[in-house]
C-alpha cells in the first residue's frame, strides 16, 4: 500500500495509445496513457469509461457531437456510445475502466493492446 | 454527457468530511471532498477505496504505519484495512468507491453522511 505519484508514473513510458496499469480496485483498473493523433471509432458494449485529463486537451468525437476536454476535466462515456478520441498534441490521461475492458472496444485493430502492462 | 471540471465543482461547497457525488460508472461513484481535521478510525469490509489528492497533503494512519499523500498522488486502501485520515490543513480529494459505500465504513458517528449529494 504505497502512494502512487501520477507525474512519476508518467515518466516511465512514452508510447502513445498504450495504457499502463497503475492500480486496481473493486474489479476496476486505473490506467495512465499518453495519446497523440487520432484513435479509432469504437464502442464498449458493457463498460462505462472515464477519461480524466492530466495534461493537454483531448477532443472526443461522437456521432452527433464533439466534446473538448481540458486539463483537470473528466468525462464519463456510458457503455454503448461510439466514440473516437483525437489528440492534436500529446495528451496525458488517467482512465478508469473495468478490468476486462479492451481499449479499442468492439474493434480489433493494430492499435489494440491485449494486456495492459503494470508500471 | 458533459465534461466535469474538478476546480469548478470544488467551488460549489465548503463543508468538510461531506463527500459530493460528481459522477457514476460501472457501479462505482466519483466523489469530491474537502477534509480538515481528524476523521474517525473505520474499515470498509467489502470495498476498496481510492484517495486522489487534488490539493494539499493528507496523512492516512493505519494501525501499523502512517502514509502521507501529496498533491497528484493517490492511494488505494484495500477492503478490510482500518484507517484514519488526518488533514492538518484543508485537503481537496477525489474519491472513487462503490455506490453502496458509507464513508465512515463500519462505524456510525456524527460525521456519517447517509446519502452523498450530487453536485
Amino acid at each position: 500500500m504505497k502512494p502512487i505519484n501520477i507525474s512519476e508514473k508518467l515518466k516511465l513510458f512514452n508510447e502513445h495509445w498504450t495504457p499502463k496499469k497503475i492500480g486496481e480496485l473493486n474489479g476496476q483498473q486505473l490506467l495512465l496513457a499518453k495519446l497523440k493523433g487520432e484513435f479509432i471509432w469504437h464502442t464498449h458494449e458493457n463498460e462505462d469509461e472515464l477519461f480524466f485529463i492530466i495534461k493537454g486537451s483531448l477532443v472526443i468525437e461522437f456521432r452527433d457531437r464533439k466534446v473538448t476536454l481540458n486539463e483537470g476535466e473528466l468525462l464519463i462515456i456510458p457503455k454503448g456510445v461510439e466514440h473516437k478520441p483525437i489528440a492534436k498534441e500529446e495528451v496525458q490521461v488517467l482512465l478508469f475502466e473495468p478490468l476486462a475492458i479492451k481499449h479499442t472496444g468492439n474493434v480489433v485493430s493494430n492499435l489494440t493492446v491485449e494486456t495492459f502492462e503494470t508500471i
